[in-house]
């Protein structure tokens, strides 16, 4: 017989719909819901929705914010003239963690791809037109994943910016911070030989 | 800065205090959680909170369940006469979906670990004293994992369960079902040697 409690059912079908969760976790997740602490479940009950009430994308870069615009758009400190174009929100946060970025962003939404039907029209790239001339932005840097979509998707900004005049960069490809030749596979190492630098 | 709205901030501590979750983990799923349609984000948030109030242990067996007692111990169908006693309710769950048990379960709620500080006094197993004689039980079937405080377990157990004329027995150890034999370890084999049985 079904040894599981409704309310615990419904709860392994809401947690395995989470990207990342399969029906393994779920489970165990739900066992371990059931039986913690209730104020812990509750909780996380408000941080949920309370996160999903409260945050939004910000209406000019697209990132995660609960003020419109976000805090990095509207910070005096920023530089305004360079923009750093990312795939999703996570990327921002990657980058801001990283510190050496000190411009802004412009978040797409996805990448180019059209197996899964993802054209122009379905990211971020008609306000990031309009973007590049309203605010006098002097470099675009592409900080795209170097997969076959993230890629294509630089080309194709790469060409549509090509005609506003603006600097357009990439983020260099090689050897990742703390790797040996050993793990890296010949692609990362033939990027790597093409972008090696002179050593000071 | 930080990139991450307060909101989402908390989201991403409640997430990381679930087991398995680590903060990678948390980061994503906290990003797709506010990203994503918010009455999916309401009904997981009511379905953690109603899991948790109207789940608890079984009074008599321990398992999850919503009424007092549960499913399996009120089911006529049920034989009172063999009881499978095993370490978590999740363990209830795997032997009902085999459907080759038809006894009843006790849930000790965890294993021996002296390491550890868990002692006999901290598991279910005075209640599991007493429900041998008050349910006229036959069989004691100790369904405890092979790993060693699941072993320790039972054997403290069967030593205990010796004074009562009860029969004990434990789960065959050997080959997981459809397995080769080249994946299987020395000790695995060795179980599996020691326990043949005859072709029929």
């Amino acid at each position: 017989m079904n040894a599981l409690p409704e309310p615990v059912t419904t709860l392994v079908a809401a947690l395995g719909r989470l990207p990342g969760i399969g029906p393994r976790s779920a489970e165990r997740l739900a066992l371990h819901i059931v039986q913690t602490d209730p104020g812990a479940v509750r909780q996380l009950a408000d941080a949920l929705v309370g996160a999903r009430e409260r945050v939004a994308a910000c209406s000019v870069c697209g990132a995660l914010t609960e003020a419109q615009p976000c805090a990095i758009c509207t910070h005096p400190g920023r530089d305004a003239s360079i923009l750093c174009v990312v795939e999703r929100a996570l990327d921002v946060l990657s980058i801001e963690k990283s510190a050496t970025f000190h411009g802004r962003y412009h978040v797409l939404g996805g990448k180019l791809s059209p197996l899964n039907g993802v054209g122009p029209e379905d990211l971020r790239i008609a306000s990031l037109d309009a973007r590049v001339p309203a605010e006098s932005v002097h470099e675009v840097i592409l900080a795209l994943g170097s997969d076959v979509e993230g890629e294509a998707t630089a080309h194709y900004l790469a060409k549509r910016l090509s005609t506003t005049g603006v600097r357009v960069t990439r983020l260099a490809q090689g050897l990742p911070a703390g790797s040996g030749l050993e793990y890296a596979d010949d692609l990362t190492l033939a990027r790597a030989l093409e972008g090696r630098r002179d050593v000071q």
